[in-house]
């Protein structure tokens, strides 16, 4: 049985629905994988929670998230929150992202490196705002880095054009990448609603966070064809390389015309090779029903790999949820350390 | 740079352009994978034609597929057809499937497990016929198996159950897994031809064979979905464990009627967990416009996971075609030996 002694940083909605899937997958892990997952540290925005013997995960998965739970855990277990934590194996980094600077994930994974760890991040800021360092620090220190997370979570992504396509060339990729924005489309599109009143009935249900201009004005979705890109297409682009527009600026108008011709407005994620370059755009599109992506509607991400030995792959699905992306964390996980 | 001797079996459509991929792939490969791949043998009807120092595959990837190509080759380069072939790494396995006895196949299999070879098959039918032996003599020489190209090949299948879905509770999975009878269904659908003369259709453009029965029976579909649940499901079943209806019965008046209730047929491959048991079965089912299958026409095939952890993730495309079976291959021997 091989053991891996786990720290997470970030104990929000997604970090605290991971510990709840380690709680709940463990036994079969250990059957199906021959692997032992071992939850060791948990940081938040006060300091961590340690314990070398593992935390209880059947308090963690059941607190509320928020490094408030932590204070009480270490109050409770009569322990200090600290600043750093002890010796582990891997790293899953899950706190909420800053796109500009890629903090605090990118001091997160820059110190698990550092300490010979692997990581896998469900957080792109790091990424996104330092590709190139993230990944040259992996490599002087001999670990590995995975990062579904971070590229459309439960929606497998990385995986296909890594390894369902490996040996055909990707020619351009085609993605509605962001499940918030599809849903306020498919809201105007399916109900007239405008920008505004698709977005409140988002945010009311809780599928648009307060502040919504990451997704809103395609930034979220960017970032991931960005990654997607820069893994699959060799590029090594920074948002300053793309075109970004939002879906913010869609009338009501645009959406009914667009109706009467039977196709649907998405916001379309797109990298493709022109001319011995990748272009990248994110951009509101037209599509009609013959599209791959066209009926990938609601909160669902979709995407296309088009390619030249394969043809045209696409993949939809996959829940856009806390849980499914710690699912794709725990996946990441599993694939790093699995023997079969 | 790895090096890895192939030897191939089948010099039909699909090992012809196998051969014609490596030809046009070499070099990428060699750059993107560390992994350098040579031809040393290739095996048809009447015996192999084999080189140590790599067969002439500029010539092989123009020849007309069929076994006498291989002897006009062994003439042309005054050589002998031989019974059996050299020290060699990995076979690739594409003759002609018989699902009933598993053969020629299951020989090529196993005498190349004997030799210590990994083995890479596209054709399913030693797996359909005897699949605990050819993975208990797999385990026994310590070597390798994958056939990606005997589930639904360019489409992403097993990878996706097995990587990207690792951890998660797959509870269902439904299937459009034969192009050739979906494109017989979509015609029917679409243009109001009877069986018969969608299926004279399908022969005359070479998308079904003369004898189409494995296709048009459901053996082919119950097949790729016994494969895939042996995989995925840990059933240990066979083709007379699971329940099988071909699409030759239906009538241009079901087509007609499911038209006007706005549904469709498909022949669903569905392998389903209840209560505490896996079903299988394969029949023409009537979905509605909802169903994450419902845009996969022509000769597109598709495949629903249904999981625990990640709600429903969809695939489908890939070329259905001896590009894309071969291409499949491909990626297999890629994933076998890539060191990134």
């Amino acid at each position: 049985m091989r053991k891996k002694n786990i720290v997470l940083t970030g104990f929000g909605a997604v970090g605290r629905e991971f510990i709840h899937l380690l709680r709940e997958k463990s036994e079969i892990i250990k059957e199906n994988y021959n692997l032992e997952l071992r939850l060791v540290a948990v940081g938040g925005r006060d300091g961590f929670i340690c314990s070398d013997e593992g935390l209880n995960i059947d308090i963690l998965s059941e607190a509320e998230p928020g490094s408030k739970s932590l204070a009480d855990y270490a109050h409770d277990f009569r322990m200090s929150l600290t600043n750093s934590y002890g010796k582990a194996d891997v790293l899953v980094e899950a706190t909420p992202t800053d796109v500009e600077s890629g903090e605090p994930g990118f001091t997160n994974i820059i110190t698990a490196f550092s300490n010979r760890m692997d990581v896998v991040t469900i957080s792109k800021g790091a990424l996104v705002a330092r590709y190139d360092t993230v990944f040259e620090v992996a490599k002087a220190n001999k670990v590995r880095l995975k990062y579904s997370g971070a590229t459309a979570a439960a929606l497998p992504t990385k995986d296909i054009g890594e390894i369902s396509l490996a040996g055909s060339e990707i020619v351009g990729i085609e993605g509605i990448l962001n499940g918030t924005t599809n849903y306020i489309l498919t809201r105007m599109h399916e109900e007239g609603l405008s920008f505004e009143e698709a977005l409140r009935t988002a945010q009311q249900k809780g599928i648009a966070e307060t502040n919504s201009d990451l997704d809103v004005k395609g930034i979220d979705s960017a970032c991931k064809i960005l990654l997607l890109s820069n893994d699959l297409l060799g590029t090594r682009y920074s948002l300053k390389d793309l075109s970004i527009q939002g879906i913010d600026r869609l009338t009501k108008e645009q959406m009914a015309e667009s109706k009467r011709r039977g196709t649907k407005f998405k916001l379309l994620a797109k990298a493709y090779k022109q001319d011995g370059k990748v272009h990248i755009n994110i951009a509101p599109a037209e599509i009609g029903p013959g599209h791959m992506l066209a009926a990938v509607d609601g909160t669902n991400k979709g995407i296309v790999f088009h390619t030249d030995t394969m043809g045209a792959v696409c993949a939809f699905g996959g829940s856009s949820s806390p849980r499914g992306a710690a699912a794709a964390a725990l996946k990441d996980l599993i694939n790093l350390y699995r023997d079969n």
